[in-house]
């Protein structure tokens, strides 16, 4: 049995840089035909020339694979108009994050406060340029992001021809937002169709399936694999893959990320086969998003097979999602 | 500044086998004058002849330190009442582990069915002997021993004669069971009585934090906070220190349990200092227990000294909480 994707898109992915770049940059272009890349860099990317010459790393790190790295700058509430003006020949979005709240998102807002935004969010308006949020206060772990929807409300409602992705989101309060404001969307991960917080420190606990914003229960599993099964129009794939080298994993205190992109399809496909959806996948990894930013990605046939893949225990020094464990299906090929 | 303790008590603590009990039971042995010794070895302790071999382990283990090791049964719903009667010769109390709950307790009660337990909880109350009972259910992790409660409110209410301890507790529904049931009992850590979740999962993730049950919510701190600090009669310190080493918590599986005996102490009188709740130290951390134990300790007095004591990074291959960090109080003598 066999599945074939059109151009798959990770509307959501960490490529890091350096030793790093190189090992999973690779890794993405193998099975996706483009990705949306996150500018949390150290320090992050603010600057038109420090976007170009990143994207020029990761371009070099891909080599001969057709794949696009749809870049993106770290929102700063300072940026000028002029400067956006002159970015969005060169991004489709910006990715915002409250200071502090996950890796290297030590240089995001320090506030929320719509009055001190609205200068960059109006911009980015009028622009057309799309914002795409880490949405979690600093509340307890378990109530972020649900405290977060009341921000993701009144941004919406303040700038509604602003198109505002809701990053990776977990919770059932977050899905139920996309239907309340058109200018709502979102990119769920693989590992939060498939965890819970059971998983991650139920029995023992799994550093590799840590992340931000963490699992929840399942209601909220629930309430994301429908919306991502029906391939609801406002949502899409993003994997948030996430490397760490194993020892800032399997150490005192574990860095917050979990690596799926290698593994990414493969478990995707076996999800929505054992759910009857296989019809919905193609616009859950890349229709939905082609339509969501007006983009034509380059074309790539993947085609995935009901074939045994065992995941290998790392890529480098990274554990991916499912390491030395069997998955049903295979990638058999990419045209 | 100076707080002296008399014959302070570990309502709850796991000793191991071996070379970790020996590296650990000296430890306990340094500034408790007596503590209830879990029995999940592997296998359990279930014979009266294992747990006099277990005991002689510990004292040799001791030396000559003045500590009085308080044997447990592990619970098992086949015990006769003529069984039960030799061990109330050798033990005070009997552990109950719901199967799989948490480290060995695979072979503990697969129903808390209570027709089931029925003959061996009536013999242990005729008998005085006490039921420790890890309370959890295998839902939720963070709901599992809130769904408990129930359980615990039918065997208080089943059995009326029989004492009750709710072993290592970190809701605010079980501290409200303590006043609805005359024969109710807990223990309270160390741990649950210092972090939330928040300190386990909502930075980096801490596997040294990380046990059974996981640590809960603010609320739920508060409420323990609230009769610990108030030394309430029905509630006793049980530190539930569970040395792992270190290869078993930062590894790609992290086993449950923080390792605090050679710290708690130091901790505790920190934590009711700065709460100005010193008055209530001696009952919470000896004087509850020895009324609720119908058990008079060995003598033993404990000077506490407000100078700081820098915690080690580890006591052999074990990685105690606070490692390398910096206490305000260290325990200036023990006589």
């Amino acid at each position: 049995m066999t599945h074939t994707l059109l151009s798959p898109l990770d509307m959501h992915l960490h490529l890091r840089d350096e030793a790093m770049l190189k090992c999973v940059a690779p890794l993405s272009a193998q099975s996706f035909s483009a990705a949306l890349v996150m500018p949390n860099l150290v320090p992050p990317i603010t600057t038109i020339e420090a976007l170009l010459d990143y994207k020029k790393r990761i371009t070099e790190a891909i080599g001969n694979e057709t794949f696009e790295p749809l870049m993106t700058l770290f929102f700063r509430s300072d940026y000028t108009r002029d400067f956006l003006e002159k970015a969005a020949l060169h991004v489709k979005a910006l990715k915002l994050y409250p200071s502090g709240i996950t890796t290297n998102s030590e240089g995001g807002v320090a506030t929320m406060d719509i009055e001190i935004l609205r200068p960059v969010l109006e911009a980015m308006s009028d622009l057309g340029l799309i914002l795409c949020v880490h949405g979690e206060t600093n509340g307890f772990v378990m109530d972020r992001e649900k405290e977060f929807c009341t921000i993701y409300e009144s941004l919406a409602s303040a700038f509604p021809h602003l198109k505002i992705v809701m990053e990776h989101i977990t919770t059932k309060e977050s899905v139920a937002l996309l239907d309340k404001y058109e200018n709502l969307y979102a990119t769920i991960t693989l590992h939060h169709l498939l965890i819970t917080l059971d998983d991650v420190a139920g029995g023992m606990l799994k550093p590799h399936l840590f992340c931000k914003p963490i699992a929840k229960g399942y209601e909220d599993r629930e309430a994301l694999l429908h919306v991502s099964l029906h391939a609801h129009p406002k949502v899409m794939f993003g994997s948030d893959s996430a490397p760490h080298p194993i020892d800032k994993k399997e150490c005192c205190g574990c860095a917050a990320g979990v690596f799926t992109s290698p593994i990414a399809l493969q478990a995707l496909v076996e999800l929505f086969h054992k759910h009857h959806a296989l019809a919905n996948f193609q616009a859950f990894v890349s229709n939905n998003a082609q339509v969501i930013y007006a983009y034509k990605p380059p074309l790539k046939e993947v085609v995935l097979v009901k074939i045994p893949y065992v995941v290998p225990h790392s890529y480098g020094n990274v554990v991916p999602m499912f390491a030395n464990e069997t998955l049903a299906w295979s990638i058999e090929r990419v045209i």
